[in-house]
């Protein structure tokens, strides 16, 4: 039996991937779909990044679907991926750190009023505006698994104001967490800075839109390191043209390359970053995702198993 | 006996000044320096921000010096003052953490290249960067006094790579401390980014110059938020075009506010910042500041006394 190794890469990319995998897997047979020979029968694992629609069909004897990436919704918007096959996510401690020191840059970038200072210099003006501490500045969290846990607690050891919101409660020491349509309206009211962590599902699709910018104190500020499909874009560039948000922060796109005619390039109060908060650390992924299949084999279902209905 | 408050405040400041100190020295009177009416012969004590030099000549009964501020740079260097009277500066937790801050998003600013990103947003050039982990950047601190040691403790628990350097040797747990010019050559060769918390003297003036750029590893940045009197300006301008150094983060100059002809507010690879990193919160200063008079009407000298030798 095979593992098949499916995504968008580059002729480069998978072959690190290969070499990464193969390090850690000793004894299989690391194959890539399309270009390499196979029967399909032979394929008992798949190890997907971002893999295209279909890239699953006729694979029999599948039986774990192991993801590279932390995300998973492109997988499961696929409707040719068979619904029997259970899918792991890839929580990896080293892009969990990654995307923690992202999210603390892009908040003490914005706590420290960067944008305005940097607007300041363009035209000379020696202004101080007025200083506010960490405790005083209140950052709201959508999304409470890994990833936002680690930055909510990063936030929090750094005296800042934190709430967390996400879908099903959490406790969680320091931090209050809420949940529910009444928890998410409590935290945007109190939100200065809000940080988007959440999974892209039919739930959390677009959330990011003028009925929630609305819901923000004037002059707050919107970070976005998760999926682009959360931001209706149009929303975002009225509640900056009226003035009601002061400067996103945008790692993630509907569109990816941003399009070159895209307005974001050029808006004055976006910082557009191309999908950098936590890249992939091949070495520490390929040894996880090997763990995983080690673990599987030996009858345990490795963590975390997607649920298909929650869409994560 | 009165207090005299002597500072260059506008109109405004001065009031609020005198009000809260007025709020927490209940019984004294408080004077300000030229537009108020007073035996010089009366003064005991002066209270004193960035004071212009001769401020407190013919004060010949004064008997404490109390800095509103954390530097004296100012004040040593004027030779009308007293030297029998002793200087305490002030150690405000508010402003220590203020600083802490801003040392913190200027660390985090550098850490995740926003400046190269921004660069790459102006030409609307998508392209990941490598990616570096906080444990694997270095980071120098020049000034291990109140201020380098909580920046340092900071960094430390965000895992950055952190050293500090100083004139005087000091252990401190989990930050290793060097001294001395043989320190300071090792500190410098391993520092992506150096932040300067130095205290202005004689030893410390242009100590950010041409030879200490040289030693600093091959794109590096560099922060500035101590004094503009350490920083050798052309020096910077010739690093920063040789490439050598990749960005500066400047919050003080040599004049202030920036001449509108400086060279450093339409420079690409400048941050100018006007002297904000760390505001004195009023209320909190005239507090330690009148916590400090009792303690020395209680004849115990408050900390921390200024040593005129070593000139902080």
């Amino acid at each position: 039996m095979s593992i098949l190794l499916v995504g968008e890469f580059g002729a480069e990319e998978y072959a690190r991937w290969r070499e990464n995998l193969a390090a850690c897997l000793a004894g299989d047979e690391i194959l890539r779909l399309a270009t390499d020979k196979y029967d399909p029968a032979s394929i008992e694992i798949a190890l997907v990044a971002n893999p295209p629609a279909g890239s699953l069909v006729g694979l029999r004897n599948l039986r774990l679907i192991q993801s590279l990436w932390a995300g998973v919704d492109r997988l499961l918007s696929d409707a040719t991926v068979p619904a029997h096959v259970p899918i792991v996510r890839l929580i990896d401690p080293n892009l969990t750190q990654a995307m923690t020191e992202c999210a603390l840059a892009c908040v003490m970038f914005l706590h420290r009023q960067f944008p305005a200072y940097a607007e300041q210099q363009a035209t000379r003006e020696w202004k101080k505006r007025p200083q506010t501490l960490a405790r005083q500045r209140r950052v709201g969290i959508l999304g409470f698994g890994q990833l936002g846990q680690a930055v909510a607690a990063a936030l929090a050891s750094l005296n800042f104001d934190v709430e967390a919101w996400s879908a099903r409660s959490h406790s969680f020491e320091g931090i209050r967490t809420r949940t529910g349509q009444s928890g998410l309206a409590a935290l945007l009211e109190r939100s200065d800075i809000l940080i988007n962590l959440l999974p892209l599902t039919a739930e959390t699709a677009d959330i990011l839109n003028a009925n929630l910018f609305r819901q923000l104190p004037r002059g707050a500020s919107i970070v976005n390191l998760a999926r682009g499909g959360h931001l209706d874009e149009g929303s975002l560039l009225d509640a900056l043209a009226s003035g009601h948000l002061a400067h996103a922060i945008l790692d993630v796109f509907r569109e990816e390359p941003l399009p070159r005619d895209h307005p974001f390039w050029s808006h004055p109060r976006i910082t557009a970053l191309p999908h950098v908060a936590a890249e992939t650390d091949m070495k520490t992924a390929a040894k996880i995702a090997a763990d995983n299949i080690r673990e599987f084999r030996g009858s345990r279902m490795p963590a975390p198993l997607v649920d298909r209905a929650k869409g994560y």
